[in-house]
């Protein structure tokens, strides 16, 4: 079985040196759902004047580059693009989120960072219709580049 | 029906103007799941020298007090008390985070923000292993305080 | 004539003692103008998908609360309101911020920040049509609160 | 006409992919000016305990590094050198910021977001006295590297 | 013995909780020294253009801020004073910071934050000349205010 | 004599150009000691619940991350490993920190953050038991790779 990478032989959490590692292009992208019943998804405001999903973008491609100051064992790197959806669905707002970088690691947890945060948003902008809104299904859609291999989620 | 007070007349996002609400004693606890595989969960290290999962606690603790730079319409506030738990429980590992304040507004964002960053904190230690872990139920457990009232999630 | 508080008796720079200011509320607006030519204006987008000035508006929102963080003599306090307009005028795009707290000190400093990072978001979005976007009058329109008294800017 | 890169093909605003772009010196050069009657001027201390004007400078480097916290659509990315400059003129302080790094992107808005905290902490420490005081003319004085070419501004 | 209140009766670290704590002026001071030999001492440039001391005070100032995002179980809190002083004496440089506040908890943190982060500036700058600089006696001088009564440090 | 690369030939502090140095490896470590008597140390819970020196680990993780944030004339940089090794020892507690990167400049800084913020949070942890504690000989330990060589502190 593989080893995981982010504990020494001890048992202690630590940072993985990625010193060695090739600088190359990695990208990943990963969703969040966020469930809401129709009463709220109906109150939504969309106009001309400011479609509030915006909020919700906007604070994921803030919050990816936050990542390595949120997230412990991540490493701080230079970030080539991000970039966050969110889509109003049947029973929900479904956020995707993108990110890519030229680096020695891989940003699949400043995908997963964005999603996450633009999903909060989300809840923070609805909580007063619906204080249970449940955000679901946070993953990793798909990634790419570095040595470990492509990714891509099964379907659901 | 209820208005999104996170929208104005013309339907842009805003913040709520909380000036004029009390200052009392408001306090939230949010939940967030990691699912993952048998397989996984007995690769995590649980030794005196470390227990990983303490790696998740500091990182939803510190992430409580980022909240408001993450996300766009909350209020920056002081923090009296802030705790996150993580347990492993069958079938994943369960993640509660507790935020407590005395201010003008609640404190539902700070515990849902230190959830989902512990939660994604543990699936960062254990993505190696297994890249299709997956975040469920980031919600909304309870929250006392304010003039909106005490709320109570239903059972699940 | 009055005395620069910001400097001690030896002109040192030095943060003010707030410790013994009443708490009151405290309101300030300030206001930024991003002077481009017909040209540039023109092709901004306007559209129901997301009106682009909503991101100089969440940038500006943001930037308030991390006032402190970036003006070296300016306290750190919680903020009640934060608002940002950006509006398309003669001759460019003008930024309106507003800022609240109850504390003892004003928010004089909150609402220019968020006016200026607000007029450079602007700026970034715009600079591939023309570098040459010039941004003017960052000033205080006015401010509420506080022992030294209400203050209106003159017009211009 | 050019296309205003910071918009998708519906008007959103989004990052540009600056993945594939050359990692080149890139460096920019930026102007603000803070305007003080000579009154405000004459007040300001100068002596060998601590010229004001370095807290303006010190703001101001650690601003530029802050830009992509800051304005949306920034990459993060490291920076190989940041000067600030503060100048007491005629009429005012005259405020000039130098960024510059190896990378795929631009440093524009790092000088420029130096430049206008420097600029805001100037009005800051003198807002005592003045606050009537206007931040004027911040702008893009050169820019060079990148594929977009050198750019100077032109004289004022 | 007293207990250690920053652990629960299982030995895991946890933040106090302050919610109940008088809202009361409370101040800190600390110190450090930077150790560092007569030669370097005398390379530090002194001029009316700007004393380089002022660096470190800027640096410790900000960083006082900063005191909760650095230190795991620290409160955020408002802050209503900081200072720091950077004084050559026999042997190095000697740093001072005091930070107040009126608030639940005490900021014995923000003061010790504010000392080191200056001397690690000092450091920086003399690291040049001498790479064996040593930070010594980074320790509390006195607290006033709040219920465990006020604390002056032994004399040295 | 060496010139000290940090202050202009008018003695201002600034940021050294890094632009034109090598990428390559720089490894840095650094130390610091929380010197604390007997009584205290044997109140340090140590269990499998978690070890509280593990608070202390991230949260230096997590401050070398931020050093340019935090020391003025630091350059932002991508960092490929960081470790904080916290070790109870005669008298104290020993604080060891490592920080790598592949870039323009050194990283004893971040290093030497690290040692010193995790010093301040096993302070925090037992400051409720001796406020008298004190942080001894933070420092330098060893660096390798760029211009200037090798360094290694000499033995104490």
């Amino acid at each position: 079985m593989e080893k995981l990478s982010h504990f020494d032989e001890t048992g202690r959490a630590r940072m993985v040196d990625v010193s060695e590692k090739a600088q190359t292009r990695r990208e990943a992208t990963a969703a969040a759902f966020v469930a809401m019943d129709q009463r709220v998804l109906a109150a939504l405001p969309q106009n001309p004047k400011g479609n509030p999903l915006e909020t919700a973008r906007f604070a994921g491609i803030q919050a990816a580059k936050q990542t390595a100051m949120l997230i412990p064992m991540c490493h701080p790197l230079p970030l080539s693009f991000i970039d966050v959806a969110a889509t109003i669905t049947e029973g929900g707002i479904a956020i995707e989120a993108t990110a890519a970088t030229t680096a020695g690691t891989g940003v699949e947890m400043e995908a997963l960072t964005a999603a996450s945060i633009a999903a909060l948003t989300v809840y923070d902008m609805c909580k007063a219709l619906d204080k249970g809104i449940v955000i679901r299904e946070v993953r990793l859609l798909r990634k790419t580049g570095g040595k470990s291999g492509d990714y891509t989620a099964a379907d659901r």
